[in-house]
């Protein structure tokens, strides 16, 4: 991994559990893991020294992975679902430190670091899915995440509008992340998906992600597309009749290459590093 | 509409029908309506003879928008379904004018139109549907068409994968085309869109466009989506309920502001002249 382009920036990856603050130097990536704090006061100060140790001062630039729902181009999250922080400024930070920061939602970011340093590294397109307790969306063009009038959400295009379909965590019913997202996975057989074998069931789930895929491939046309999450270390009972249900889909365009990312819990500070030095490109 | 940046740029489109090449001089549109030959051979000459006569000599540039499949890198269309050309390279039009060539397929060009010139002016991402016998699909970013990979094609997002959903001229089941094409829509009822007033029909179908635009939304994102082709002529009947359905299927998102196409019949000469004068932006 080449990391030249990133020496002397720092990212942040806020988690529910724990922050990860990270920055490259010759070649290595060092890590000072935080635990989370209930307040983000307590946060910031955390934060502030963490990245003036990594950086021995003043760093080149700071990006930051938060959870959403979260304003890219102001940095401020108003709210979260599983952090009690309110109304945090990000961007901030930047002037405690005298740098300019970076701010995308953790979706985003852990896909930009794959998309550029990850099993997306080359590829010109990258889009993805992080299966987690939702169903996050990414689209990485020329080494920038892409944004659009908002941020993308994937998760939830629509396999079934009908009442009688799923209902989603966000209201509507018969979204993607109704039907394959690990929490829907509990909802409908009481187990997590690490506690499930069954390869029936593991064959209907991949058919719902591979109906995403195609979706993703007919609107957006990447390159490759990359699964992230937990659930992708089931690998052959989920990624085999994946990958063959994508091939069967396929219409007018040929199916994408579907990779697993490559990068695992490190992708968020990777790719808030990443943010730092290149910027949103707009 | 400032047509300056496009003076001396001369576009080219085709149809199976006509072909229309067109150049602004002093902001208006000078064009010159050929008929569609059997022979590209005899095509080539008509066109090499009315972009002369247009630009007065060898043109700043030339943009061809052409029925597709089409490779928008190389320029080449192998072959297409309702004009019988073979294996044409319209770049080569540009060694015998002595100017570059670019070249899209026809739904990509019309949007780009309508995107720079026409209902989606002012926006940085538009994304639209050509209702035809097809479905078209496009996304415009920054004033130039986006291709992934290969093109995008939409239309062919899967609604219903079962093979009891409606079978679509692309080979598989459920595509939106096969629900809400002008195809689809004679293949079910036996009229054509213009001979059906049934508000409850139009309802169905604005909900399968709805399904469609959702997806776009949630996938893309753009700042606005424009629906062009010949359908869209039904207004209220079909319009009314396609926004009624697009609020009521929003869920993470707000939904994004649905817009009808506003350049008509003279979007592909329009869009031609864009590519030609703004290049691919790759």
């Amino acid at each position: 991994m080449d990391t030249t382009d990133f020496e002397g920036c720092v990212g942040v990856d806020i988690g529910g559990q724990s922050i990860k603050v990270g920055m490259f130097r010759e070649e290595q990536l060092r890590i000072i893991d935080l635990d989370t704090p209930a307040e983000y006061a307590t946060a910031r100060g955390a934060i502030l020294g963490a990245v003036r140790e990594l950086a021995g001062g003043t760093p080149r630039g700071l990006g930051v992975g938060s959870p959403g729902p979260l304003n890219w181009r102001t940095g401020v999250m108003e709210w979260t679902p599983n952090i009690p922080w309110r109304d945090v400024a990000y961007t901030e930070l930047g002037s405690a430190l005298g740098c300019p920061v970076r701010v995308d939602n953790d979706a985003n970011v852990a896909g930009l670091a794959e998309a550029v340093l990850g099993v997306g590294r080359g590829h010109h397109v990258v889009s993805g899915f992080t299966l987690g307790t939702g169903i996050g969306f990414f689209t990485v063009i020329g080494g920038h995440v892409y944004h659009g009038r908002l941020d993308v959400e994937g998760g939830h295009q629509v396999l079934n509008p009908s009442p009688d379909a799923p209902l989603c965590g966000c209201g509507a019913h018969g979204c993607l992340e109704a039907y394959a997202s690990a929490s829907a996975i509990e909802a409908r057989t009481g187990k997590r998906p690490e506690e499930i074998d069954d390869p029936e069931f593991w064959k209907e789930i991949a058919g719902y992600l591979a109906w995403g895929i195609t979706n993703i491939n007919v609107l957006v046309c990447p390159d490759v597309v990359v699964l992230a999450g937990g659930m992708t270390k089931r690998g052959a009972v989920l990624m085999d009749p994946l990958r063959h249900r994508v091939q069967e889909m396929s219409c007018v365009l040929p199916p994408p290459p579907v990779e697993v990312a490559e990068l695992g819990a490190r992708a968020g500070v990777y790719g808030a590093i990443v943010l730092a030095a290149r910027g949103h490109g707009e």
